[in-house]
């Protein structure tokens, strides 16, 4: 586990272990939205993907990244995904554009 | 071609009729992200979708929900995406949603 | 019921009969959000509709000018809170606040 | 008196009308934010106009638009604005652009 | 004072020491919204605190939090506070919420 | 170079050096968009300065600090094109405000 996942799952502990229901349950549905249904879960993290670019959220940018990675989304899948949300959410997105190509390099050397 | 699609492309022209170089190119960029490319123009859209629900647009919505229902999208199918972009986008997006889910039904219905 | 209630009734009957259980559960969570808890409804209510102002979601914003005035908050109460997300979020939000506080007059002297 | 200026106006006096004095000075500091200052009213028009279409609020588009026409603005500027705010905030803007645009129109033929 | 609050006190005296009387006011406004109103302080606050959640601002974030232990929010109010701002802001404020969990813990621990 | 604008460079390259025309094209965009046109760069690299600030982007604020900077912005300029962003996006933009003027320090001081 990277820096990144650590910090991750230990604030999500603490988020959780508050006790509060509302909380647990939303968490719940974050993680069912994204399994296979209707639509299949590569699809589904694409799109995951495309939205945390758009609202500009890099710790999103780089979940969903890794999620993509798992689901075989290959370099070239995400150049295109990267250019639907550049033209979408305009050149405002290129700073996080960068660090998502320089964590997605990362990803697919070291596997995180 | 319905009340939306007149009004998009009457302005549309205006908008391109100015003869300003850099908005007509940035209106072919907008045409071919979504075309097929190393991910096929149904991601592509659905991608679309969810980036224009999360980012609260209504045209923008109303757009892709056409393209999908183009690239063959079905209900269950839109039901998951919108299920991705609420979770994402939390529930400021859900009056969009409620406009989504009555505009997808005259698509459905009517073909517009 | 006005043409706000009913419009939203109704399509959120559609966006529910649709089966989805993720959309379901997520606005069951919605309302479990506002209800009283170690935070009182009216507390939340506020910070419901305040969130509403910042990301300008008129529809958002109508709802909970409702919500808060079946709490008892105050004309002046309101205005207090417009002028906390008015300095959030700036100039920006005046549009909405503007049809808030014409919205806030039809709910004091009709109920709806 | 188009009917947008005037629901403003109304509205306006409605907030001001209030007492409140949190939200009385942030609308005086609103219209001097635009005065000439060190920097002409000209250009801070032009940048309350691409700050209000990166945003995506019609009404503070519409207002600008007018007050830049009142500084002199022409056509091909306001394009040149135009695709500046476009590039920074992508195509999620053009539905806006395209309300811009038509205004534009009726402001220049009309003077409202 | 830790490292935030000294940054935030150096550079907000930069800002006001450039003399601009427009900046200046408005600071003075910023202040003023959360003073004991028609609606008390802590109430402000936590409205502040939801609307920096759900705009995604780590160091609005932050200072509210500081500002809400200051006024006696509890651990128990403020995941009642952050599971409002979780379900109007989605999946995207996570990120953000993990951070102030964390902040949370070091201010009622250390008082900063 | 400082650091940033190696790490700028740098994974500007990755993204260009993927071979995506779609990202090669919009990137062309966005540096076509600021040249002296019918708005001077100047004028545009403001309007592009106060976008960056209410889309609250720390590294497009960085880009068009230095950009102006080139451009003969001087400091008071800078602060009355501060105040405008501040006034439209609100106190959500200040902590944005309070790297931006540091930033601009150290330009100003630095060239870089």
């Amino acid at each position: 586990m990277d820096d990144f996942d650590q910090y991750r799952a230990e604030m999500n502990e603490k988020l959780l272990g508050s006790g509060h229901l509302g909380i647990k349950r939303f968490f719940a549905l974050d993680t069912q939205a994204y399994e296979d249904g209707t639509l299949d879960k590569k699809t589904k993290e694409l799109m995951g993907l495309t939205a945390s670019i758009v609202l500009r959220c890099d710790d999103c940018i780089t979940y969903h990244i890794k999620q993509c990675v798992g689901c075989g989304v290959t370099r070239a899948e995400f150049m295109d995904a990267f250019n639907v949300a550049l033209v979408v959410g305009g050149s405002i997105t290129i700073p996080h554009l960068r660090r998502a190509v320089d964590k997605l390099d990362q990803v697919l050397e070291n596997g995180n």
